[in-house]
């Protein structure tokens, strides 16, 4: 009988027994019926709303003949199925679902509500408790059914003394379709019909009066006895419907006269209460809810309900019906209600880290809420932080992506040029006052730097993200997660070697595929390495000497080991390091290297990766040196692949902050812009564009000039994604231009020379003619529309700002330029060989004459295309700030021939590296680092110091 | 008039203007009364129930003369009073407060309500929001009166329209003492008295009732006009106090006979009803609510209200009091009301991480509520772990400590004998089974091993955190604190080698202390390294050249350093490694080693500390060398200690989560049982100590056996913390007493010898007569009672249970043993030499017959007496698979002479620990890793293969 079964429990808990029902239609029950009398009763409850008897008279003297009860039925289960199918018309994977907590077999009145599913088209859970459970397990249950996304609607079919408070009120109150929890009452009483349900019980007698007697507006109805929380219900619902109501006291000495004066009576209240026909006026209507057996015994209840109850029944249906709606609108794209936090800037402005903590930041949840997650799709870190789950981009994934906004800028000065500060800004003006859904994607920034240099990544001034130090340290320890994943794999690496070095075929054979239980079995890795080597074979004891030899031993070449160690702290000493030197390594030294964390080839991977099933098989390529025979040796050659996996899952679901005003941000991925790509990730921007849907923006950061970051945000980040921003924002200041017109050299900590600080419209020009323009044609090279954002400085003029916009202008940035070089630039790219591409960017981007391999590189590439890398993309090494290789050449540089020093892969993130010029992966502390000035004060906890 | 002001908001919210009045008795404002009519009025809302005007007439046939309004009035005064005395006597310093938000200024009505405060004794927090403030604004402000604890009511003085559900809604429920939330309103109509507020108006009219006609039961009430929520309300309270409630509409035709008919006549609603006091019977009361100027215009219902309201008012302050009242009682110890979770045992025992897994934890913020945690003093992170703010300290400062219970082992043997194991299931008994209070207190494991060889620290079996993926890996991040402080130790320390070898002392000044805008000064930290100098000068332009150099100058010996880099995986190659060798080190190359992170001397503090300041003096005080000149150089000396309190400021809060049958568990700090203390942290103690009060147990582990683990945790632990266990839980098992009584070598991965499958008897009495005996004895050293629990395996024969727990009785094990050792054994050990105090432990805990120390250690000893550290306590680094140092000497060796290789100081976290034998800091990876086995589903995102 049962159409569709899925198991809700785990079989650890025998006693749960679930069913689950599907759309089979059934007729309904006979139901013991005559003209003048209908009953209807519902289980009993303390709580009352949800249960009692309702017998319907008709006044002795008219509607003999009129609309019945039958009808009344009918209607509702017709008005219920037209709403199933309006909703799955549009919602076509949604199945509305009761679920039902029974202690006990199935009863009468239980059959009747599952037939009124049955008819309605509902699903049905049924959780069948013993008749002795307790309150700890009907709790467990409803909790269970709260986070159940399947599940729009629980009916609690229990005896009363199951019916307490905490248990009422533990049931999620968007699923509390028979109205039993304070909240409902509450909103029930004070008439928010937005959320909340109408108890069926006390909407039954509604559409029989109605039924009677519509419209009821200004009509007398008498209500008898009506105490409780049922007594009141219906009173609200009366009166809000514009009814005269008289809610008199059966013990009313005017009773009958008040009786006669009526439209119709409804009796309430669990005492018998005779008010005899003969009272009633032509016309009037009794309504009977005299509930004899509201007792606790739920036996008399459930025994005396048999074969009644349909119109209660149908509308439960119904409002199960109506909570699915909700559930689905809910997931629909709507403007949404942000409360935006208000600023109050101050003159001059404060540090960065005084405005952040001045603002108080609302609860991430609250946030989340605010725009649209569901409770199930976030985990909070904290009050400020919460990971979402990326199970929200299959519940959006018919949803419409927003527009896709690139932020860039031009080469800038040593000091940076405000893009992050750009990005925030915009998207504060995007949501807390054009009211525009919003979403700022930006990059998690390494620790390392926060104690070195000074200078955060969460923007500055009115344009920050909050709260700033939160944003700095730690974060939800995505970045701590990749140290510990990358850590891992160069432990087994070295580990390895020395097994290798000092055990037989034999021995490492039985110890890598030990006998547990006197069973030996390889590990689902395992066998992946097998068939890497050509062996299908699944039985450890099958494989020949030789296979044997060759799945125990990688035999990794020392000197051709491409992976190295990391930490997030500038330790400039771990720059190259030996390592093995202590005794019971047996002399095996060697020399490697530790990078700066966020150099990590496992960041990359973490930045472009669209699931969890894509990380795991990108950790599992990388290559982490290759075999004395000039064979790669991957993460999952080393058996490594799935603990990487581990390490990062919770990792790879992107954090949500806030701006200074209250808008989201993701913070997500921050991989180094010179090594990697510098681009945040790409998990980040796709839920964001969901989220905001397609009357939405999504901001999106590149790091460091359009030179390195827009161009492998266009080539590496875009191809990852399959998306394509719908405009880039190119952010420049009139410092910067200056410094690319010719002025002299910038450099942190020390004062800027004076044509930085006066009017100088010359040094201005040359910057907008050269760079900016430059960076212009570099966009429009890959098809996109830019506006130019000057990231105005108080020693601006007015004269330099003019200019800087009309050059821009000139220059051919507008938000109306034809996009057609994307497909094209992108495809001869991916096509050509590695030299080629390399060539390519450095000739068309970078304005470079040509490109000069080293022996090195050579050597590098030769091997890469042997093993079947060459068709990667390429992500170049470079410094930022110049678009050649030479930092000191502003401007456009020309006449230069780019120099490539080596070449590296990143197999497992996708891409090659070619090393530009001299770049360190671990920088270094300066002789005062800014940990001088960080401080927490022990009895108000708050960060000084830190910006 | 004020009598104290504070500060409620940032001064960046110049509009917002706060008042705060104390104590002050004020008489009440003259009314305009007579005997026959009072007004009480309240602000007007469309939301109703804080607001209407209240006529009330006595019938004019009689009660002319009978007790009046104003009597009632200086009743409800006194009672109001009274209850604040007698609270105010079990807490003196509770101050109870009313918050009022009000946009524009004061009126009369916030008048009354002001002095009624001050009558009662209320404190007074005024919002003072502009007239043209938006739902936004009123909104946060409500938001941070929620979070504001010294808050116990909120009245909104407000315009109706700014009433609006959301401002209403987004109230605490528990501070809603006006009953305008939907909650609360729905816990009235349910008759939830426990929790929310009866709307002080419809308080005032049931007041009135009682005052002309007490009792109230039996009485007929007839109500004209009960609609909206006021009308609810009053129906509720009437309904409930046994009133024969006539809830009749104004155009009833026979309203004038019911009202003839009625003890009382109660006038609701917005319109003017005339009811002639010639249709109530004699003695019966009118009580107009009606509210004509219920209006949107606020203007007017103030201009209105000058001098009433004063019984509506001092209910209002009854609320807070309430309110203030049950706020003190959840503050107060209490037997929890603990959901407990289920067990469903399976035969045979699924694996650990199935357990886990079969159960569904009950989510974190549900239990912090359950052991009576404050929502501000928790910051989940996930679903399943929260962290536990130091706060709670403070607020449970004046309540007893609960019992103290102290599990430790006996000599294991190298596979463990379930001591984390018993300790989860004793809590689990007394919290889930004897419905006693506990917590149970754990060190968070090492991930380096979690990858490596097989074993969580979760417990095992039915006796298990959960979830226990979550408690093996990353937690709540604090091991990735540590590391990322302690490598920023490590990186300070190259770097300034490098740079006080490269640069001029005027160049390092100007460096170390820049201008900044053209002024230098000191940073904090650098003040005190100058007073640590001697040098009490804070210009900076006025040192001395002497002084400047010995400033700028550590001087650091590069072959004395101690401090070491960490990471938190097996990574053996780096247990000696040498630094520096890049080009850009200028060849300045040295030796070093990595330890694991758990092995860091700030993971010691973390376990030792008892608080941020102290955390911060610990870390500052933190050796990591010495000078050329033999002078110890400090973190502090290198500027970095509040960077490393920064670094540490979430680590310091422990991590709640929870066992397998949902009863509380503190997680926090791991240090490395061998080189350092091994226990979990004195922070968690404290706070569990406080959450289960004075009837409740809070149960702890100490690392490895009795000699260690436990000596560490009286000699170091308990000497930190104050604190003394009441019991010591002596974990033993049959397989490791068989060990000690001369059964062959346990070894893992080996199966086990049939000594330990069949029963022998004469092995396990050897290792009772031995080791048990031993180590009880070590327990009675530090006079603490011992229970024996001995740890049953399927394979243990009755025989030998029995014999085990005979022989821990005559070995003096019992729960009952008087303890007078405590303070002597510690006071010995603290006041003599190291040596002395090295000899003591030797001697005393281990068997020893004597120490021999090296000539290093000898070295070293006389260093740190000459530095001044001889004070401090001995954490000795002795391998725990003998009471000796050679671990295959199982039971109680004898003759033999302890070598002390070497000895080392954690001057921060406050001990010197001697090396004892061989032991290493930095495990190394197996052949076959576990690693191999771990994996992901990336659909389910289950985890597969970890334990």
């Amino acid at each position: 009988m049962p159409a569709e079964i899925y198991q809700h429990h785990p079989v650890t808990q025998p006693h749960t027994r679930v069913r689950v029902f599907g759309l089979a239609d059934r007729s309904l029950p006979v139901c013991h019926t005559s003209n003048h009398q209908l009953l209807l009763r519902a289980a009993s409850s303390t709580s009352g709303t949800n249960s009692a008897e309702i017998a319907f008279k008709f006044g002795k003297q008219t509607k003999k003949t009129g609309p019945g009860y039958e009808n009344t039925i009918r209607e509702n289960v017709q008005r219920a199925k037209e709403e199933m199918v309006a909703l799955q018309s549009t919602h076509p994977a949604l199945k509305p679902t009761l679920a039902i907590i029974q202690a006990g077999e199935d009863d009468c009145l239980l059959e009747i509500n599952k037939k009124m599913a049955g008819k309605v088209g509902l699903n049905l859970t049924q959780i069948c408790l013993p008749k002795e459970c307790t309150e700890d397990e009907i709790i467990e249950e409803v909790l269970k059914l709260n986070d159940d996304p399947r599940v729009h609607g629980v009916y609690f079919h229990l005896p009363p003394a199951f019916l307490t408070s905490p248990v009422l009120n533990t049931l999620n109150p968007e699923k509390d379709i028979d109205c039993v929890s304070d909240l409902n009452m509450g909103r029930l009483v004070r008439g928010d019909t937005s959320q909340g349900f109408t108890p069926p019980i006390a909407n039954a007698v509604m559409e029989l009066l109605a039924r009677n007697d519509a419209p009821l507006e200004g009509k007398t109805v008498m209500v008898i006895g009506g105490e409780g929380p049922l007594g009141v219900a219906l009173l609200c619902l009366m009166q809000r419907g514009g009814v005269v109501v008289h809610n008199v006291h059966r013990d009313s000495a005017s009773l009958k006269k008040q009786v006669m004066g009526a439209d119709a009576v409804v009796l309430l209240g669990a005492e018998q209460i005779d008010v005899p026909s003969t009272w009633l006026r032509p016309g009037a209507a009794l309504i009977d809810c005299g509930s004899s057996y509201l007792t606790e015994d739920h036996e008399l209840a459930s025994s005396r309900g048999s074969g009644v109850g349909p119109l209660t029944a149908v509308l439960r249906m119904q409002n199960v019906v109506r909570s699915s709606s909700r559930w689905a609108r809910e997931q629909q794209y709507r403007p949404w209600n942000l409360r935006s936090l208000k600023l109050q800037p101050l003159s001059p402005v404060p540090s960065d880290i005084e405005i952040s903590r001045a603002q108080t930041p609302k609860s991430v949840d609250q946030l989340a809420q605010e725009i649209g997650l569901l409770q199930e799709e976030t985990e909070a870190y904290g009050r400020n932080k919460a990971k979402v789950r990326l199970s929200l981009l299959d519940r959006l994934s018919e949803q419409p992506d927003g527009k896709y906004v690139l932020v860039a800028g031009i080469t800038p000065t040593p000091l940076g040029e405000g893009k992050s500060t750009v990005t925030i800004g915009l998207v504060q003006a995007l949501s807390a006052h054009l009211k525009f859904n919003s979403f700022a994607c930006l990059r998690q920034p390494s620790q390392g730097p926060t104690f070195g240099v000074k200078g955060g990544a969460a923007g500055g001034g009115y344009a920050q993200v909050i709260p700033m130090e939160e944003f700095n340290l730690h974060l939800t320890g995505d970045i701590h997660a990749i140290t510990a994943a990358n850590n891992l794999v160069a432990a087994a690496i070295d580990a390895r070697m020395l097994h290798e070095a000092t055990q037989t075929d034999k021995a490492l054979y039985s110890r890598l595929v030990p006998s547990v239980n006197g069973v030996r079995r390889f590990s689902p890795i395992q066998i992946s390495r097998l068939n890497r080597l050509g062996v299908n074979e699944t039985d450890p004891s099958a494989l020949t000497p030789q296979e044997i030899s060759s799945f125990v031993r990688l035999d990794l070449d020392p000197t051709k080991i491409t992976w190295q160690r990391v930490v997030d702290t500038n330790d400039r000493f771990l720059r190259k390091i030996t390592v093995g030197q202590a005794s019971t390594e047996k002399g095996r030294t060697r020399e490697t290297q530790f990078d700066i964390a966020v150099a990590s080839e496992i960041m990359a991977i973490l930045a472009l990766t669209d699931g969890l099933g894509d990380m795991k098989a990108r950790l599992g390529r990388m290559v982490v040196g290759s075999s004395c025979s000039g064979q790669p040796v991957t993460a999952d050659d080393l058996g490594v692949s799935g603990a990487l996996a581990v390490l990062m899952k919770d990792a790879i679901k992107p954090t949500l902050m806030q701006t200074l005003e209250g808008t989201p941000v993701f913070v997500h991925a921050g991989p180094f812009a010179n090594i990697a790509h510098g681009n945040s990730s790409v998990l980040a921007d796709k839920l964001a564009l969901k989220l905001v849907g397609e009357d939405g923006f999504v901001v999106t950061e590149a790091g460091f000039g359009a030179d390195i970051g827009m161009e492998k945000f266009f080539n590496i980040k875009c191809r990852a994604s399959g998306l394509r921003p719908n405009v880039v924002v190119l952010v420049a200041t009139v410092r910067a231009l200056k410094m690319h017109g010719g002025g002299p050299n910038v450099s942190a900590g020390s004062p800027l020379p004076k044509e930085y600080i006066d009017e100088n419209l010359s040094l201005v020009a040359g910057g907008c003619s050269s760079n900016l323009k430059k960076q212009i044609q570099i966009a429009h090279l890959f098809g996109v529309p830019v506006v130019v954002a000057l990231n105005v400085f108080k020693t601006d003029t007015q004269a330099e700002i003019a200019l800087v916009c009309q050059m821009a202008k000139e220059s051919g940035a507008s938000d109306a330029v034809p996009c057609h070089h994307w497909e094209r630039v992108a495809v001869a790219h991916q096509e050509t060989s590695i030299v080629e591409k390399i060539r390519t960017i450095a000739q068309k981007v970078y304005g470079a004459d040509d490109i000069m391999l080293s022996a090195e590189a050579q050597v590098k590439i030769d091997y890469y295309n042997q093993q079947g890398y060459g068709k990667l993309p390429i992500c170049m090494a470079k410094t930022h700030l110049s678009l050649s290789h030479m930092p000191e050449k502003k401007g456009v540089p020309t006449g230069f021939t780019l120099p490539i020093r080596d070449v590296r892969a990143s197999i497992g993130a996708g891409f090659i590296y070619p090393l530009v010029g001299t770049m360190s992966t671990m920088p270094g502390l300066p002789t005062r680092p800014c940990f001088y000035d960080i401080d927490l004060d022990p009895v108000t906890e708050e960060i000084t110091g830190l910006f």
